[in-house]
């Protein structure tokens, strides 16, 4: 009945999402050290989580002798620094996300974990939201059929730390910080096993005068002939537009993650109120606020998973390799979005072999059923295809 | 860091939730023994959550040498029993809702805890809904004024358990059922502290052939003016109907707990799918599946307090206290369906004084401003009420 | 193919919105005279529409010589002194909401134009929105059942003209400005025939410093047993709030008029803009308008009613007699505000009888099915009713 | 005050659609004439709308000596004979979308109206719906900014007549059938003076057993930077889906006019109902119904601004021009879809010249402020960025 004690590299944004998750309701695990390239935010940090130690020793927090297990909760380009040296350490890590920078770079991760034999999560937090779990659930299950398309949009303001603009030290812009998110959850949806085959991407830099795009488009080819889509910006007005959207051969799935998720709130100007949700834009009129954040974008649901997988001995949701494939499909996007053609996946797959979707068309009479139709007087009409011909047809039946 | 050691007395639908809950995510609390009236529903409930042992002895369970909490998830009829008993053994104890099947019996049960001087929380999950918890520290922080009004709506197409039915076991039909949540709720938005003063109720039986009401209204006049009104219902048809409404003198507040959340799913029938969500009709067409059900209703956030408080030496954010005002108010809620008239709440009031709802006018050269509206070329029109004659007038004035 | 050549009286926003309607799309109908009391509001109008004529001289306008229909677009005040101008003068008319302050003063108006023998339509426009006129089709097509319960809201932060806020002008606060509207939609889906037997309203005024009620709540049992609830108020926060809903025993609809419509907008502080809607509060940050209002708001729908039953000879949707019934329904309110008792409706009932709700339980092996209900695996739930017995019990069967 | 005199060619769908418009609400246009290839269907239509006259000559009924207008309502591959036909008759006409099946059949139809000097216009209903309409009068206040993205969705399970699916009749799939409405709804938002300058195109045939796309994505860049994006599909379940999102540098925009518009019903299986909507899939459960749909599909709006521009001698909102240019988008889809290249618009362009989208940036002591975000306590975070340096660092400041 014993929780993890918990060595946490970093103090921003994401780190206080990770503690305040990992501390939240009953939980029985703790923080035993922070981590923080500067002793003033290692302290505030300390205290605000009331976490025993900070310490500004990357070596000293991640061979803590009282803990088991390393969040590396750093900004991109120190990833891969931090993770050979949990490798070394020989403790179950967790990352963020991206893994890393380039597909590259994770690749090396993967496989620095991978030579020593420790347990490596990926904190792929969007993937675990309670809506997208339970929604892949009802897809495995077969409530929609086949996968046809997902889209997948996480689009906001802007970034709330400065480093994030740096593409020096991220690796891009919204790609890099939100695309990821994306690729995942289409993945999800697609099939963790199903190949993303190629990628065609358009960046541009319309607003924010940084190097990198602020926003950027990009369709996902998959080997069973679904097609991903994702929409990512740090341009959007409204707060932070959280969407997703499946389409299966029998049914369809929308997620609102964010902006309309069931709380409406209307502030008259000067009446008082705050903080509404993370990257809202104005504290009075008509708010969207979010119930328990940290649920909702998934935190709670990741450390279970984690945990368990850890405890259990087996693989996690969200492993290094699936933030390698995610690397690889951004890399792609990158590539196609300067060179303005389809661009494959570059990856080492493991993933195995999906077949085309499937769909045996209903037939009537001798001919192909394209389509079936309820009538304002109940009966059905149908179009039909005569395979010789290839003349179409319609006819009114009885329903039912 | 060690949690608690539960003996859960009760093995109906509520006990499933509350176990599901305590044992869910990283929690560091376990039901230690379950006691069932039956020894298979006992022996089944002990399996399905991994539970050291049931009995059918009360007794044995509640004072089971290594549980420090009971809680009591058993028929309203046997509430007052199960109280007095964890009295007597002076552990802490969790009540489920309501808590009483009249004022009278919650009394007594209020009673027995404050003689005895042990730790009582009640388990009024709804109050504790992540929005809602949001909604009334919003409320609080004074972001939509003085609530003047609000609505709480609980409808379904009646209950799963049989007991539920039948009156002699519960104390009544839906507003025993469900109207103890909207009443707790309202208050939590009226203000605790908000004497509920009398209520107006309507009740009817109007489609299922039991003794009890299947629909009622009903309104409630606090002391400072807000109006309280609920509607609940074994009658619904669609699913689960859980929405409130809080209007304020500068704001709005509108919560969806489970039909509208920001998750939509079209399933074509025969596609797959199964189980929606609690109380859903069907499982084909468009369905409203709620992401995490344990804790959108509330459970987690709720065990979360009452623990934090039972360790903390501080009140639970819901007492026994207020399981007896809510059966106060249903109280009267019968006696005016009865009587059609209003009726007292009759409590012994422990809640202070509330003042009128207050709304200083704004004045404008002399005359009060009624209300000040935005023309479509932006300037501002002032209803005007000069207070010697009583007559009213309008005025186009500069914007901003 | 020829039009109607209208006489309108009145010049204010409402007598803005049916001009607008009269003359828009493309209609063959035209406001050929306006009266006002006021001259220049009068040719101001006459210049905002292009109407040819603008008079001062209201037996000039109603005995206009061109026009064949007379709209009375009046204050309340107003109505029945020129409702028996246009029965003397023996044109059709139609006459704005409310119809009369009182029943006795409706009552009079009706026996007015019944005496003349003139055709007599009743401009309630929220009945005839093109979703009400759906959606009570559909409820009697059977889509719902048999009702039980409608809600009925319409609430804004209060009215646009200094004269609404008189109660001498008018006859009271927002149960006459809006309960009127909600008292035609719950008839509407209650069943026009459906006697409205009682009422019990409560009614504060919370906010305003005015000698009316600003909030009321009103219930309103019909001879079937089906309840009718309504809220208004003109101290609602966030713009116009038009909601409708409607409870039956085999369904549900929820209408939203005017708040949530599928047009959502956001909208940075200073970005332009303007008008967004009618009693929108703000022209920044998320707002909603609506299509096209006039249309939404059931104006278009209305007229082309009126006017086709008058040229049918036929009776319109909305009459005289509803305006009177609608009448007695908010005197009764105001007598129940002030009694705090259940109130008879008193009215000269021209409706017939309907019969209670019906609702023959199915049977399952010589017991009362209470319930079914479809579990996870798909099997289904029965609660079963023992009639002999009163006992209760539940048992598992095959789904579907 | 006199109306117009219709010769209608066509008795599909779109023409029940259309005629149901011109003959609707208190209209004073007519159908004069009904054309249909069938004599069958031509009696029927004729009886249906009550139109005096039905005929299968096509001239006849072109050059009808009573009628003023011809509407083209006939399948796509009829057009150009039809517009030709119109265009020696020397009256006013107005064309069903998309114009042509390519763009030189567009283009030679629209020479084919300029030499003969006629008056000729667009029917693209969607671009008038009364949500659009007002939407992008809005844009064009400003109240967005500058427009960076717009997104058009149109799907559903598939069209309703035979013909529609054989490409040889249409020229294609739902790029045809639903994308042209898509384009000019992009346009709309984009500029209509905004140079389409290339298209990406995904297309795929996932589900039909045809020959043609059944789904398809693609992506329009316009000179401004603005990208277009829309998605069209003859899969979708669910009923049908269509929706628009603009994004603007100071603003957001969602359209939804079918499936969530305010209007919500469940029906339990077997309670009655009926129709819906168009492509509704589903008789019971959820059903979400459109209040009046040829107001909210824009017929209504599109044929009293067609026939003012007619008689106030002015272009109409949507030309042959218009239909010109989605055609040329729409050849470069189908190019860009078989190239899996980035393919230029090949248009001859009329609209002018439109500038980089624009945004000159905030600047706080001497940077750049790339972002201002709102604390939870108030205050402002900027994300300020050093030109010389292309450093970026955050700054807290004083809020409001």
């Amino acid at each position: 009945m014993d929780g993890h004690r918990i060595s946490m590299l970093g103090t921003g944004l994401i780190g206080d999402f990770y503690t305040n998750t990992l501390h939240g309701e009953r939980s029985r695990d703790r923080v035993r050290v922070v981590y923080s390239r500067s002793p003033e935010r290692g302290e505030a940090f300390k205290e605000r989580w009331d976490i025993p130690e900070s310490t500004t020793d990357l070596d000293a927090a991640i061979e803590h002798p009282e803990t088991d297990v390393v969040i590396v909760a750093l900004p991109n380009f120190l990833h891969e620094e931090a993770i050979a040296k949990v490798a070394k350490a020989g403790k179950a890590v967790l990352c963020t996300k991206p893994l890393g920078r380039t597909a590259a770079e994770a690749r090396r991760m993967l496989q620095a974990v991978e030579d020593a034999g420790i347990f490596a999560g990926y904190l792929e937090d969007l993937v675990y939201t309670p809506k997208t779990l339970k929604a892949a659930a009802a897809v495995e299950a077969g409530a929609i059929g086949d996968v046809t398309w997902v889209r997948s949009r996480e689009t906001h303001p802007g970034p709330h730390s400065a480093w994030f603009w740096d593409g020096r030290l991220t690796g891009g812009g919204p790609i890099i910080d939100l695309g990821c998110h994306c690729i995942e959850i289409i993945r999800t949806f697609a099939g963790k096993g199903n190949r993303p085959v190629e990628v065609m991407c358009h960046t541009d830099t319309l607003v924010h005068p940084i190097a990198d795009e602020d926003n950027a488009i990009a369709l996902i080819r998959f080997e069973s002939g679904a097609m991903g889509q994702f929409e990512v910006s740090w341009t959007f007005r409204g707060g932070m537009d959280l969407r997703d959207e499946v389409a299966g051969t029998h049914g369809t799935i929308w997620l609102n993650h964010f902006l309309r998720t069931g709380f409406e709130m209307f502030s008259a100007a000067g009446a008082g109120g705050g903080y509404v949700a993370e990257k809202a834009e104005t504290a009075a009129g008509w708010l969207f606020p979010v119930g328990d954040e940290v649920s909702e974008l998934g935190y709670v649901d990741m450390f279970t998973d984690q945990f368990a997988a850890l405890e259990g001995g087996t693989a996690p949701r969200e492993t290094f390799y699936d933030g390698y494939v995610v690397n690889a499909v951004m890399d792609a996007c990158y590539r196609s979005a300067k060179s303005r053609q389809w661009e494959p996946v570059d990856v080492e797959w493991r993933g195995g072999v999906t077949p085309r979707i499937s769909n045996e068309p209903e037939r009537y009479e001798g001919q192909v059923v394209i389509k079936r139709e309820i009538l304002p007087d109940g009966r059905h009409k149908l179009i039909l295809k005569d395979e010789a011909s290839g003349d179409f047809s319609d006819r009114v039946v009885a329903g039912g």
